[in-house]
């Protein structure tokens, strides 16, 4: 009996990643005892060839950019990683090669973010490569940090630099200047910002994945308030700066930074942490009572009329 | 604003579908606190338009079989439902009523099976529909039945009727008899078989998916032990006994009916347990001491020489 390819595969390049609940990915589900007294974190994102990553991107990167975008989603919530199960549909003819270079991405970023693979599914496609990542997290009981919390007089703060997503997807389309390649780095390796949101420090906080301007509106909404954010403040990276963009730092895709809201009494003890954290964080502005609105205050003074809010993945 | 339709469809078809730990699914991530004292069993598959469906399928049909499918994984280490996160990639011009008969379908199941969603994503995709569902399950401490446990002697058991998937995909293109749509219906539904495989009446057990040669191959390799089947005793609905295909009752794929292995002492109180679910079971042969392989006997007495042993769907 010749066993197709898909059990040879998995076998070969996945089962070397599995955890210990993932029964070497030989079973029909995974099993695991879950950590007592943790509440359970778990978060859900597809990934389309063409849509969410380019044709020509090298398997290991688009490997751990599926990772890192679920894992920007528990460092959202102020949880950390358990484990994750992974579905890859990719055209019959992709050859071994790829699914090495994908398997050696999970590897590496499995080693640096210290979790494990624990199930998932392999399955040809007519389409483009399609893919998804389950990801499991934990936090302790009633401590995840949520998107509602927000109040006004509360400081709207962002961690690293703003922008550099939306760049780095034009610089490697090879659209704008990126001759060191910082910005084309920072749209194919997010960097998830785990740690980060502690629940006693942060009321409310949201990776930013469909632009600062719009996920700042979901904080709003969810609060039942507005946000000011100055333009002045936005940190932007050295190359954003460069390129002089700064509608599409505001309302572009791909930063997976987060954005936070921070009573104004703890914004010393949250600025502390970050620096443990090794983690820049900018005050950009401060959420306000009123409409669920973001406005963002221009040079010169007067609110910026954006042409659009955000970047849609649909 | 504009709020991007990815938005606005989860809240229209997929909110109302969401479980306490979803949050409304306007979170990063689902969060709740896991059953105190249980196991977790959790599993992930794709299916793709084409591969794993036709692309005439009825939405809720479609969404129906995904959650099945995923169900009978949890049937198969004899876990109970939680919850479930799933990931909906479609083209950009898919309209309203296919969100609308997708998200039909899943709350039909749900209130069938006793689960709610927990999360997901809602993205696009320049090919064909390309979906995943992650389940959650929990199962007492170590009591989650796997491939591995058959013992040389133990019964060969499957529930329900083998083949009618695969030639219900048959039947659902025209390409056999099937004029009460009995077939069809077997293909687009499957039997999700919760609550047979009890730890201490079944060793070893896993989903018939990939074609009952295939997977009972899988039992025989966990276990490093070899199977005897009988043909004249494979349980054939009234639909597929006319179309005399044993060939690919045997070894086609979609059925999601269980395969087990069942120690001699048990299988009576197994009948019996099989009769109190209401599920039919049959004992279709032996696992014998020897190489991982199955042997299907034939009608003359002779081994059946198969041409190929089941489905892969890469």
């Amino acid at each position: 009996m010749t066993v197709p390819s898909e059990f040879d595969r998995i076998a070969r390049y996945f089962r070397p990643l599995a955890g210990p609940g993932g029964l070497n990915l030989a079973d029909d589900a995974a099993v695991f005892a879950p950590p007592a007294g943790r509440d359970f974190v778990i978060a859900a994102d597809a990934m389309v060839q063409g849509i969410h990553f380019l044709a020509d991107d090298s398997a290991d990167l688009v490997a751990r950019k599926l990772l890192r975008t679920n894992l920007s989603d528990l460092a959202a919530m102020g949880a950390d990683p358990l484990g994750y199960l992974t579905t890859i549909s990719v055209p019959r003819d992709t050859p071994d090669a790829w699914f090495a270079g994908f398997a050696a991405g999970l590897a590496q970023d499995q080693a640096e973010f210290g979790l494990r693979v624990l199930g998932g599914d392999c399955t040809s496609t007519p389409g483009p490569i399609s893919l998804s990542l389950t990801i499991l997290g934990q936090v302790a009981p009633g401590q995840a940090v949520l998107r509602s919390g927000a109040l006004p007089g509360d400081g709207i703060w962002v961690s690293g630099t703003i922008g550099d997503g939306a760049l780095g997807l034009l610089a490697a389309r090879n659209e704008v200047a990126d001759a060191d390649g910082y910005l084309a780095d920072r749209y194919h390796l997010p960097r998830p910002r785990l740690g980060l949101a502690r629940h006693d420090l942060v009321r409310a906080c949201m990776d930013v994945s469909d632009g600062l301007v719009q996920d700042l509106g979901h904080l709003c909404r969810a609060a039942g308030i507005g946000a000011e954010v100055s333009a002045a403040l936005l940190p932007l990276s050295g190359a954003a700066r460069q390129l002089n963009r700064l509608e599409l730092c505001l309302t572009g895709g791909d930063d997976y930074e987060l954005v936070m809201a921070i009573a104004p009494a703890r914004e010393l003890d949250f600025s502390s942490h970050a620096q443990a954290c090794g983690i820049a964080v900018t005050r950009i502005g401060t959420f306000k009572a009123g409409e669920p609105q973001v406005c963002v205050i221009g040079e010169n003074g007067q609110p910026l009329t954006l042409s659009r809010s955000g970047w849609s993945h649909f």
